[in-house]
Parts: C-alpha cells; sequence; structure tokens
C-alpha cells in the first residue's frame, strides 16, 4: 500500500535485493524519485546492460562482460598457480587482500547432492581441461571451511592427482562455518601463506 | 577493484542507495548476476520507467505517475480534513497506521534558510490554491517534531490563518509502548504540557 501503483511495484522488485525488505525497499525507492533520478537512472541502466552482457570468463568462468576476464587475459600473472575459489566474490576478497598473482578458477558453488549440485554443475571438466592447458606446478583448493566446501575440494583434488604435482588446501586460518568473501584481508593472506599439501 | 570493468560500474551505480556501501553493494550485484537475472531485469525495466514517468500529484505534490495521486484521485475520502506532511513517505505511515481518511498535502522537506528552502521549494502557493479550492474544515500540520518541522508548522499556519477555520498540529508525546525512563528530555516536557484531562 504506497502511494501509486507504479511506485508500489518498484518497492516490489527492489525486494530481489538480498537483505532488502519492504521498508528498506521503500525508502530506497523514495530517496531515488525525489533526491537522485539521474542516479536511479543510470543504476537502472547499467543493471539492464550486465544482465544482458555479462557472462562467464571462458577460462575461468568467473563473471565477466568479455570473452576472457581481467585475470585470465592478464599475461603477467602467475601460470604456475592455480587457485580454485566458489564464487567471483571470493576472487575479488583475495585480490584485495593481495599476495596472490596467480589464476583463477571458479566453481560457481559447491558439490550438494541435496540441492542436485554435482560436478556437471560445477564445470569439473572445464576445471581438468584448463589445468590441462595451463600445466600450473600447484592447485590452491579455496574452496570454503565447509563441509560442502571440504567435500568439493576432495572431490578437485582426486579428479587432478594425476596432472597436478602440488595440490594445497587454503590454511585453516579462516574460521569453520565463516565465508570467504566476508573474512578482512589478513586472514586471508595467512591462509593462503599456511596451505597444506594434501597429495 | 572487481572482476570486470562493467560490474564494477555497475557495483559503483548502487551505492547511490541509502545505507548502501561498496560491500552491500557489491554483494547485490553478484547475487542478482548468479542467481536472479529475471528479477534484476524487471527492476531495471521498472527503475528506469518510474525515473522517467512519476511526477508529483497535481493536487498534493506526493510522488505519482499520473496527474492524480490514488487518494487526491478517491472521492470517497473525507475533503473536510486536510494534513500536510514532509514527504510522500509520512502519508504511506499515516495510511498503514489508519484512522485518517482525509486528504493530504507533500512538501517536499521543511524550511531550511541554510539549504536555501524557502516557501516557494515547498510550494507553499499550492497549498494555499489547495485549501482554498477544497475548503477544508481542518488542516492538520504533520511535519516532523525537528525545529525545522516546527518553524515550517508555524508559517503555514500563520498562511492559512485566515482561509481555515481549525488548524491543528499533531501531538507530541510519549510514543504508545514507550517506556518514560528511556524517553529523551524534549519529548517528556511535551508529553506534560499536552497533558489532557481525563476524569
Amino acid at each position: 500500500m504506497g502511494v501509486s501503483p507504479l511506485i508500489d511495484r518498484l518497492i516490489e522488485a527492489f525486494q530481489v535485493l538480498p537483505g532488502v525488505g519492504p521498508k528498506g525497499a521503500q525508502r530506497m525507492v523514495l530517496h531515488l524519485l525525489q533526491h537522485n533520478r539521474t542516479g536511479a537512472s543510470a543504476l537502472a541502466a547499467l543493471l539492464s546492460e550486465a544482465v544482458e552482457t555479462v557472462g562467464h570468463c571462458e577460462d575461468c568462468r568467473t563473471l565477466c562482460e568479455n570473452v576472457l576476464c581481467r585475470y585470465c587475459d592478464d599475461t603477467e600473472r602467475d601460470d604456475t598457480l592455480l587457485c580454485v575459489v566458489e564464487s567471483p566474490a571470493d576472487i575479488i576478497a583475495i585480490e584485495q587482500a593481495g599476495g596472490f598473482g596467480g589464476r583463477y578458477f571458479v566453481l560457481h558453488g559447491h558439490l550438494s547432492p541435496i540441492d542436485r549440485i554435482g560436478p556437471e554443475e560445477l564445470g569439473m571438466e572445464r576445471l581438468l581441461i584448463r589445468v590441462r592447458a595451463l600445466h600450473p606446478g600447484e592447485v590452491i583448493l579455496a574452496t570454503n571451511p565447509t563441509v560442502e566446501g571440504e567435500a568439493t575440494a576432495h572431490y578437485i583434488s582426486d579428479m587432478l592427482q594425476a596432472d597436478v604435482a602440488i595440490i594445497s588446501r587454503i590454511a585453516h586460518g579462516v574460521p569453520i562455518g565463516g565465508e570467504l568473501e566476508y573474512i578482512d584481508g589478513g586472514t586471508i593472506v595467512h591462509a593462503l601463506q599456511g596451505r597444506l599439501r594434501v597429495n
């Protein structure tokens, strides 16, 4: 029950955002319409463009509007290290922490039989192809330290056994049950430095 | 420093939303691109449409995509009561509370000489025209209980003196469910001054 039908629908639409309920959505809509229509237009245009054009990087599967993402396209990065993560947000967190200059591969999730997410949904075949093309000396498994993340790391470790000399797991400086995306940079640096060989 | 230039710009664009910082914006963008592109498209389209078409109701100045808002267009409402508020959000709050069936007028702010907001910016002339057309028996001043809100209420009270029989101000006091112990001094002073005889 807002002011007008269109505004009501817009408030409803804003609730697709994570952490945004009816009150928050109403506040956002009224703020934009009253105080920042230029910003609102820019937001709408960019969001529309992103939905149309953002796909997955051909090499690492992260979200990207080009064929290759900025990390796969960067010839300066270290080809001997490949870091496997669950989501694009994890790449951002690792890059912001600094200290890692290698390549990435994004699973977009973790093994979860209950949700019918198996090796195929996580692009395991693409990972194998990528590893065989890149020939990294080491693959770092940086899935989240949850039960599913551990299971996923185990699966990948088994799969890559024959192709990679060193397969490592980020150290458990990261608290169990936490999500990489929200951990501070210092902890991430420690977790990367303290990785343990699992094969 | 996100994953791709377009996604970085989209994260930046999301920060026009009130209460949304870099981390929150990043979370929203990745969530939409990974899990809800349909919702994102709908949001972009509606936001764009709203920016284009939402203007002000001709009678009450609230945000509205039609000539008249749903309250001004409703012939069932009580023409003898006109409630003056600072923002469209105030109308929503009053409507959700229930118990008021009259008309509204939205100032879109309060008098604030420092910000160069005078009677003209608040549509005082439109308010006078509206009052003279509607002939309400009572005008309720529901501006916020701040220094600026009080000053604005005083200004309107003076302006409408000759045209309206009753000009009232919403009561200020202890909120229902609140505890006297935790209420600020200003509110208690108002609550005592505005006391009502109960016998």
